[in-house]
């Protein structure tokens, strides 16, 4: 099986039935900025994930489309409204919508995307429909909590790893577990299959997070399409800084200290943070943990039957590790 | 049968119900906005309504409960994202929640109600579940999209009072037509009645809003809550501004056509504008058209069986007609 073929497949699937969704749309304020967003690439990690978990467990190959569509369109949601709330002028080397239109039309687009995500998620033929929008609605509010967490950490000074770890199970892992666990439910899983998904998605999120937050220190701009340090000089409680206050010592606490107390630092120590990350094995202890991540997702897929779409999910949560994106 | 009284006691029960509503709420920043804004009083014309709609065609008393307080959660969430489209401080007479948080919080707030609006409508006990749902979401996105024509009216010069119509069909009349269509599946409704409460929810809907914009005009600021000639000074594109366009000549067309060329007018000038809307006869032609599309509304209502709660949809809407608030 060659996995980065089908992987692509699904990909290109996944992207030609969004570029059709919302085709005639009007208002042009509203849908302009729909069609950019669901147009503007990414992984798609999400809904293959959805129609991948699906097929784990015995659905037909494409019978979450549906959903999987929505789910990478409530995501899209949650990238539109942060942007805002984060002032982040670009996203995958593209302006973001506030940034190209407005504040209105973002704060619209990503409503309008809720609703649409819904409505693309009603479509799908199940008789678990109301359980599958209750767990599609559910990620949405705990999505909204993580958001509001992440939040309410910029201006809190004693942010711990334990309080970390809520944030991004919320914000990131829920999201990628209700891909799993939607997936799994439209395929028709037994309760043990569904619970097994759920949990594989919770561990890859968590893995997911905490590279992202490792990639912000060793990736390059190129390659991880955003500036490299913004987690250093806007003081995010990141898996590293948290980490680093903890182990540090003398001068390296006093630095690290007053990232958290200043909420941020001067570009040109960057590479100051990175050595002290460097010298803590903040950044070994990161990837380990990443590691020890996706071999707790993978666990959880021995007890699927073996099929070529559970050799995809493992692909898939191996591929993260070597993630550079 | 004592109306008021009635309407009191369904308006208490909404309001004791949303009081419930996250009730455990943590994260602070979210939930905090989410009950201020839930238990910030308000007619609850849409809730009633769909408790109304669904006794008028044999359902039982509050077996619309639940897509009822989902209705008013979603109007909640208009009313936080509009006000922050529109700069507004003030909403019934207390700080807005951008205003008394911040932005961030205020987009934040809308989605979370969008989420649990959804997880509310999905506690109802119904077969149709599943059409009642796609309702609700084609409601969400037509007021989407009415807000985004209302946004766009902003800076178009050329808005006809066809495309007013269109606009407030979306952004008022879809929301109280998709209150009265709801209660009217939940209560067992034949299609023909649903279809009859969805039309009524419509016509109301927009006698609603040109009422709103009549009131603008005619109110005073304790009754109205909120300042009056706003939308007068703001060169908001109202029912009546449209019409005085049209129907104005000379020296009265110039100062109109101002209005619309610089988005707007200054306070001082109200007075003038309100006699030019009194020559052109436009306040009693704006009564009329809310005559009008109530008499519209009642119309539907005489196929529906009679009931109490039909007589009740009638006096609230003759209630309309004398609102003043």
């Amino acid at each position: 099986m060659n996995f980065l073929k089908e992987y692509t497949q699904y990909k290109n699937l996944i992207n030609s039935k969004l570029s059709k969704t919302a085709i005639s749309g009007k208002p042009e304020l509203i849908y302009s900025p729909v069609k950019y967003i669901l147009n503007g690439g990414g992984k798609r990690m999400r809904p293959i994930l959805t129609l991948l978990s699906s097929q784990a467990v015995g659905g037909k190959k494409y019978s979450a489309i549906n959903a999987a569509l929505a789910i990478e369109m409530l995501h899209a949601f949650t990238l539109v409204h942060d942007d805002i709330m984060d002032n982040a002028p670009t996203r995958r080397g593209r302006k973001t919508i506030h940034t190209k239109w407005n504040i209105s039309a973002a704060i619209l687009v990503g409503d309008g995307i809720i609703a649409l995500s819904f409505l693309e998620l009603l479509k799908t033929k199940s008789n678990k429909i109301s359980e599958i929008s209750k767990v599609f609605t559910k990620g949405l509010i705990d999505v909204c909590d993580g958001q509001a967490l992440d939040k309410e950490f910029e201006t809190n000074k004693n942010v711990t790893i334990k309080d970390y770890f809520k944030m991004i199970d919320l914000k990131t892992g829920r999201m990628v577990a209700t891909s799993t666990e939607i997936g799994a439910i439209i395929g028709g899983g037994k309760s043990s299959e569904i619970s097994a998904l759920r949990k594989f998605g919770e561990s890859l999120g968590r893995a997911f997070q905490i590279q992202d937050d490792l990639l912000d220190v060793i990736s390059n701009k190129k390659t991880f399409g955003k500036e490299i340090g913004n987690d250093i000089t806007s003081g995010k409680k990141t898996f590293l800084l948290l980490n680093a206050l903890k182990k540090s010592t003398g001068k390296d606490k006093d630095l690290i200290k007053s990232i958290i107390k200043n909420n941020g630092i001067e570009k040109n120590k960057i590479e100051k943070v990175k050595d002290i990350y460097n010298r803590l094995g903040i950044i070994n202890q990161s990837k380990n943990e990443v590691g020890k991540e996706i071999l707790k997702a993978c666990d959880k897929l021995y007890s699927l039957p073996k099929t070529d779409a559970r050799q995809m999910l493992f692909w898939f949560a191996s591929m993260l590790l070597q993630r550079k994106f």
